[in-house]
């Protein structure tokens, strides 16, 4: 069993109606990393800049996290700023700076290329097309991706589609990739144009996988404490593939309960800003919230009900 | 058993990005007893006026729908006109015209004062008060509310509230209504002010139960056909009422298969326009999507799985 995460390792700048933090640690490799190093041994392949607080990450790797494929560069690290109303479902992007990323190429280690299951944050497709040339053991692919791309690369990303086992995006991703406004056929189309399932994230309103010709809907855990919902979606991909590699199949059972993991490890992350919520959160504590979701979409039938 | 529901009989014009009608049945009453009439006998109460094609009400007599509460009186019926766009979330609103609403005075006739579930249709809450005063024999009370009252007739509100035994409102309504962005706080805020229950709609996610201190979410059907969802909130209340009255209990177990069984309906209303899906609708159509929704949120933990 083996996982690898290609993505973004950041400094974030984030303002909520709760708060707000400068310069905290972000990026989609490294809610992935911490999400699924719950559940299995990831490898993370990125780049940061030499202003990096690489002590930041001190909390990954004694969770067994493996950082080699982390590479450090002369420059500033990427850095994002946003900000969320009350509405937390959408940021607002207030500045992006790609920095060491612009220039970055996944190179993968010896170790990394026998990875089983990768997940490609969201990065442009063409490197997440050279990533897949170098992992030549990849049983299962996950890809996220954004509209940046999906309107700026449509035809490298159509590309990559055809080796993607699961894509992740949200809603207005798949609608937009698929031009279609109903989220079901919109995931159809993704999945003719080659992605195998479709996972579509929805925020608080929980995670859609579309799988077959099956559906799968996980509501989002209701957490009454949502302070900052930045990485939620990456830890859920991490939880997602977290579970699918300590299981070590992907079939259709497989998938359902990944998602479950997933929407379960997603709503710890939103509880705090940055990974403070994920840097001291224990597979008990998983445990348990992963029982109680159980309950939340639990239902029976009573005697003398109907039909 | 019994089940009465006071609310509006309508006249509608609806602009989708899939079509549009003009002067089609619609009102809350309408929408409901349609959903409702499936699983048991229904009530309503209401009024319209000397323009309304009463016979387009006949499909709901032939399924046992008592109409002797609603008043045909001179003038115009309710009419409401509304626009969707391909956020098929929230409908924008063009014009409404009250007639001979606005004089509506909702009176229950000996056979009515009997029901035993009541629903109370979005209307003001001063008449939904009048209501309970004439149903004595009420043992479980649904009632609806919109922005409208929230803000204009908020101290009736908070007098009908603890009468209520499930509130059954929207996302942005129980936001309101407490003056809090959590959905889950908002909601046990208004526990705290007296609905035992509270439903949260939330269109095509779904919708969220919180009974006492348990949560229950049930996603909305993924249904790929989705041309105009007008009336998908009555019909929801309609199919969870229904199965309530059918089942004679408020148990915990009932309240989440109400749940279930009213986003099943609702997900039929919504896949044509006006009532054109549910005039049709059988038991047995019921019955065929509640069981593909019990497979839509069933997982289970595969061995080797996690803590």
């Amino acid at each position: 069993m083996s996982l690898l995460v290609v993505g973004s390792v950041a400094l974030d700048s984030v303002e909520t109606p709760f708060g707000a933090r400068e310069n905290v640690l972000g990026g989609s490799a490294t809610y992935f990393s911490a999400a699924a190093s719950l559940l299995t041994k990831v490898s993370v392949v990125g780049v940061v800049g030499d202003d990096f607080p690489i002590g930041d990450l001190e909390f990954l790797r004694k969770r067994g996290v493996e950082l080699d494929g982390l590479e450090k560069v002369a420059g500033r690290t990427f850095r994002w700023k946003g900000k969320y109303g009350f509405d937390l479902n959408a940021a607002q992007t207030l500045d992006t700076q790609l920095n060491v990323f612009e220039k970055f190429e996944p190179k993968l280690s010896a170790q990394a290329r026998k990875a089983e299951r990768i997940f490609l944050g969201n990065i442009d497709p063409e490197l997440q097309l050279r990533v897949l040339d170098q992992a030549t053991n990849a049983k299962l692919v996950c890809a996220d991706t954004m509209n940046f791309w999906i309107t700026g690369k449509r035809a490298t990303l159509l590309k990559l589609l055809p080796r993607v086992d699961v894509l992740m995006v949200n809603d207005g991703e798949v609608r937009q990739l698929a031009g279609e406004a109903n989220v079901i056929k919109a995931a159809r189309a993704a999945q003719r144009m080659g992605a195998k399932s479709v996972v579509v994230k929805r925020g608080e309103y929980g995670a859609l996988l579309v799988d077959g010709e099956a559906s799968f809907y996980a509501p989002a855990f209701p957490t009454p404490d949502v302070i900052d919902p930045t990485g939620a979606g990456d830890s859920f991909a991490g939880g997602f593939l977290g579970l699918l590699d300590r299981l070590n199949t992907r079939d259709p059972a497989a998938l359902r309960q990944a998602t479950v993991m997933g929407s379960t490890i997603a709503s710890f992350t939103v509880e705090q800003f940055s990974l403070d919520r994920l840097r001291d959160l224990t597979l008990t504590d998983v445990r348990r919230r992963f029982d109680s979701f159980r309950s939340l979409v639990h239902f029976e039938e009573l005697p003398g009900h109907f039909g």
